[in-house]
């Protein structure tokens, strides 16, 4: 079988020393074969979603014709950031292999187990505000969709 | 002043009476003028990361050609789901209105209540295993990292 937490870690060699992003990679496998590879091109693209992992379930989703990817694997060079654990939730991945963790990441420079702890105590980053507004407003969109006959659940 | 949130619900409505996806639309403010509106596209595109939010973050980043949006807002028909307030938190940006909540969607068949749970007792949903492996190979490309002299942090 191949080595696949050596190609993630690989392309995210690749993609520092490239300057598209951080050094992380991912890699999506179905069945023992590779679906996608992908490295962080937050600095390539200034965009700020695409860590390896989301480009490579996109990839995978993409490719595979279906947003479900129960039946696939992640390979990434680091633990997922909240961020990408929440697109692995919604990709309903089954298994994810990460070898470097949030503390390495943080050694490294980078804001993922800050991201977790501020998460999980319900609290925002310092500097970030969240107000809810117009609530009734919303649940009209809502009930728009539920009245939708032919509906995709996802 | 427009009526951001107005946006994002219309955006809402729309996208799912279209069929791209769930009843989710966003918009990205700045100096009180829209950068960016979108709505959800996970089904037309098969990819389960484009939320409403994730695009017009991206969208917002690319226009203004950084990755650091901390003078910006977003306005957003429903609460962000864990991965959306990921990308929030890598952006930066500094103020979030959102109209309907998690238990909302959680009536309207959508599962970002539970991944919310889920994370904040540090446990994946049912069906996903998360594994490390191979801590060391990965280590290397973090000390490539901070060995780079022109690296950028994000």
């Amino acid at each position: 079988m191949l080595d696949f937490m050596n190609i993630a870690v690989e392309e995210a060699r690749k993609g520092a020393l490239l300057g598209h992003g951080g050094p992380f990679g991912a890699c999506v496998v179905k069945d023992g074969k590779l679906i996608s590879v992908a490295h962080n091109n937050v600095l390539k693209t200034n965009d700020p979603t695409l860590h390896a992992e989301m480009l490579a379930i996109s990839e995978a989703a993409r490719k595979l014709g279906r947003f479900d990817l129960s039946d696939c694997e992640l390979y990434t060079s680091c633990e997922p950031c909240p961020m990408c654990l929440g697109a692995i939730y919604w990709a309903r991945i089954s298994k994810v292999y990460y070898a470097a963790d949030r503390d390495d990441a943080a050694k490294a420079g980078f804001d993922d187990k800050k991201f977790y702890e501020d998460m999980g105590r319900g609290k925002c980053p310092e500097g970030v505000q969240m107000v809810q507004v117009d609530k009734k407003k919303a649940l009209a969109a809502f009930q728009a969709w539920l009245e939708k006959p032919d509906r995709t659940v996802y």
